[in-house]
């Protein structure tokens, strides 16, 4: 089982350190720490495990050391700044494997992304050797990039003419979409196995700037400087740096513990997530359950309760029980969701959480349940939500519903079945694609969602149908048989055939970087990586540092 | 060998009729007239020879009968409109064949919204019986889609809950994209084998509306008539609409002959473009010859010249010689793009073009040559242009240039070696992706294609350099080597990893319907065509129709 809870104190890859507003994030990879078995991670070469905690030092620092505002990502080897992905772990690996390891690197390269769109913080990429692969991808999800001019030092994407595989975490859209590479020069760079150095690399946009190795600190030293001394546009929004440079102390972060977590043969359990395993049936239920009554209203109150207050820790648990599902659980094609809890209390929270958004820590909540939202939205699994008496879909919790490919709600009019809006609907969790869930959902009335908004109090089973919110409304006689029946319908389907499905209907209207990153890079690299050319007994990937070259079947596709 | 040359008259499988103002597509296959052994078109089911004949008339319809105003597509058969790609065709074809079968007839599929949105015709889909799969992806192609309400007939896309793969023909994306079904009727609709009737379809928004078996002609007589007498905003930009419906004798459309082709072991040759293969090299030399001197500038001329008309006819010949190679040459990886001619006479020809655009005629002739670059995009090849002494890369066939993966200019001042912009660079010729090639090259700096525009007169090779034009420009002594060693590196590659990153790197910035369901659709469906689930012995598509039952792994990827 694949752990995805982890801490700096545990890391073995990376080192974080922090002096005011600037953090630093050191690669120095130990080559044996590896995951698995038959690798390894020479050269900062990195397995999941390294991107594990790559991923939570990013989550610590925006919830951790809100006052930092320039993040310095290099490596501590000595010439090489990241080789990328492990090329005998890819090779080793089963496609399932491989198609999750490269989703998540995405996020965690989106959630970079996610941090200096929202939350103002700068990435800087310091790259003191060769980046390639994986390696460069990091640094293009940075906002900057340096190279060392030292002669040899380069930045490259050498999958396809190496491997014979795309680069697996958005490097080929956002050399074209985020740096605007030209696609002429693009074409070059990306069948170019050893890459460009730097004064090539700055002349195409590859990289921000190159300094010679003596004054390759310095100058990185000098960026940062300026950036914590600077106040663009954007930080205008965000009261508290300011507060910090105007010589008031700076803010100080909560701390994120690890989550506690029961497992049995069928059943895993967190404070407010547990799922209930129907393996024989390829199901599982998904239970969130609400917050409690009376969580505190201010902002002070909820700096002290820290990590344990609902929306962070319920949806820090959700977060790490799609993670498992998606690692460890991948015959689990179907996820019921199902809430508990008491619609109010959800209401109260997102009150608290829409009133107090200037708060930069109640920002980094509603940006981090976004982020969770949009994991789930990129599962590649099944979601029905179901929504029965005692439920709480309500507000942020009715982000699960319309995240959800279909829904059930009950019709007994002798029970009390409701969901509810609340204003964090109507724009604090858009999807990758750039819209709300409801936008998404009524791209052809966009008068619904505004019907749904201005509705007075929650809406009951027949409401929600009439005002196009839920799927399907059986009543009580029906229910337990049309359940049971979507469920054994839904399991019985190519899983496949429904990852390509899902993935092609959940992101209808606008698309952005992410979703081209998502459903169309992804798409590719899956194709490629079931290919012969790729992964059979004569394919690059498998060929890949042994003595026999790889044989290709040239028909083109 | 497969030949995309066909008229009316050799049609076997559709009925192309007219009527003033409305053109009557009808489809009647014919079971044992298949392109291939091994499989018979039962109920209207398809091969690419019946969607040969569909584009074929799609296109004839435009040139020959401009006159039509209204288009209804409709079937011969009894209670079956059409029920899609053949199965057993798709079963016993090899991959390469299924991604081009579905390419292709996703081209039509465009070709005749592209005809609805730039011509102002108007395409009903009069379903007489059931659509299913590929048939209610054609009637999705449609502007308007009317089902008999007969109580049996129904619109289904039963891909995913019958045969384990998606639809292929951009049906989901036109689903949720263009007619805005929300997404989780979408996916009630997507895995529900028998699909909808008329009143739950049209509630759905799958289709606009149903009438009984008795009323069904009647009202689509009704609809078509209110068609042609009414004037939309979009027509009042085609004056010859205006005209026909005032009296006036309609336009007389221009016949499209069938192309002359010579063919030996390495050549294929039209009248304008030449194809040279280098097979034991993996690629091929394709030379587009511009227009003689003192082509008519008259569009009275012009409509006595017809088809033969060089805009036109070089144009089809490209689009032939584009096809040929996708289809019948799979491990010819890599199209060398060279022009032969006078740059002067190709901007005569521009100029022509950009002055007469009012025209019916040169409206047609300039969106044919824009879907033919389109195609070009779309190939699954990789592209160099090619340009020396006395080749004539302007204006229009300066696209080729654009549309290439790279370019190789000769740098030699003893000789001259130029390029050209032309009018029609600005936005005559959009990619799939909305952006003239030259806006898609320059998303860093939109100011350096203003700067193209605005320079006076040809680009030797280093104002073409320094403008940002062209990929390499080797000197006189290195172009040899250069361009052997580009060719010979470029063929080595994994044909698979080019593919790819081929399609990531062209379709940079912004997206539509259309990259929707090339770039995203395509991709997943090109992965599920591969997998065991799928196609493996015990894939749902191997065993449609055999007692045996689809076996599935059932892990999630």
């Amino acid at each position: 089982m694949i752990n995805f809870q982890i801490s700096p104190d545990q890391y073995k890859h990376w080192k974080l350190s922090f002096e005011g507003p600037v953090a630093q994030l050191t690669m120095d990879v130990q080559e044996d720490e590896t995951l698995a078995d038959g690798y390894k991670l020479k050269l900062n070469s990195y397995d999941l495990g390294v991107d594990i905690e790559l991923a939570d030092a990013i989550q610590r620092i925006r919830f951790e050391h809100p006052e930092v505002r320039a993040v310095v990502v290099t490596s501590l080897k000595p010439r090489i700044f990241c080789a990328g992905a492990n090329i005998y772990m890819l090779g080793t690996s089963s496609h399932v494997f491989k198609v999750n390891f490269c989703k998540f690197t995405n996020e965690t390269r989106c959630a970079i992304e996610d941090d200096s769109r929202h939350s103002g913080r700068r990435y800087l990429a310091a790259l003191n050797g060769t980046a390639s692969g994986g390696g460069y991808e990091l640094a293009i999800a940075c906002d900057e990039i340096y190279l060392v001019d030292d002669g040899n030092s380069a930045v490259s994407l050498p999958e396809v003419p190496l491997l014979g595989v795309l680069p697996g975490t958005g490097g080929l859209t956002r050399l074209v979409d985020k740096r605007k590479v030209r696609r002429d020069r693009a074409d070059v760079f990306s069948t170019l196995a050893e890459g460009l150095k730097g004064k090539r690399a700055k002349e195409w946009g590859l990289i921000d700037d190159t300094f010679t190795t003596t004054k390759f600190q310095s100058s990185i030293d000098d960026r940062v400087a300026q950036i914590v001394s600077s106040r663009s546009e954007r930080e205008k929004d965000f009261g508290e740096s300011r507060l910090h440079r105007d010589g008031i102390p700076p803010l100080q972060g909560i701390k994120l513990n690890s989550l506690q977590v029961q497992s049995s043969q069928d059943t895993r359990d967190y404070k407010y997530v547990s799922l209930r395993f129907h393996r024989d049936k390829r199901y599982v239920d998904l239970i969130m359950r609400g917050p409690e009554v009376d969580l505190p209203s201010t902002t002070d109150e909820i700096q002290k309760l820290g990590d344990d207050y609902w929306p962070l820790r319920a949806y820090r648990e959700l977060d790490d029980a799609l993670l498992y599902l998606r690692v460890d659980e991948p015959e689990v094609g179907l996820v019921c969701i199902r809430t508990e809890g008491s619609i109010d209390n959800v209401l109260s929270v997102d009150k608290t959480l829409a009133t107090n958004r200037e708060n930069w820590l109640i920002r980094e909540i509603v940006l981090q349940m976004a982020r969770v939202l949009r994991r789930l939205d990129l599962t590649a699994k099944s979601f029905f939500s179901i929504i029965e008496p005692a439920s709480c879909f309500a507000g942020n919790l009715f982000e699960l519903l319309l995240a959800s490919d279909r829904s059930y709600m009950l019709n007994n009019p002798d029970e009390t079945v409701e969901i509810a809006l609340s204003q964090l609907n109507t724009g604090a969790f858009p999807m990758s694609n750039g819209l709300t869930r409801l936008q998404s959902r009524f791209l052809a009335e966009p008068k619904k969602a505004y019907e749904a908004f201005a509705h007075e109090g929650r809406f009951d089973t027949s409401a929600a149908e009439a005002a196009g919110l839920v799927t399907f409304a059986p009543d009580d006689l029906d229910w337990d048989d049309e359940i049971r029946v979507a469920i054994e319908e839904r399991t019985s389907l190519s899983p496949d055939a429904l990852t390509g499905m899902e993935a092609s209907l959940r992101f209808a209207g606008p698309e952005t970087m992410d979703t081209k990153i998502y459903g169309r890079l992804t798409a590719w690299q899956n194709w490629i990586f079931q290919r012969p050319n790729a992964v059979g007994p004569n394919g690059a990937l498998t060929n890949y540092g042994k003595p026999t070259q790889a044989q290709f079947d040239f028909k083109r596709t």
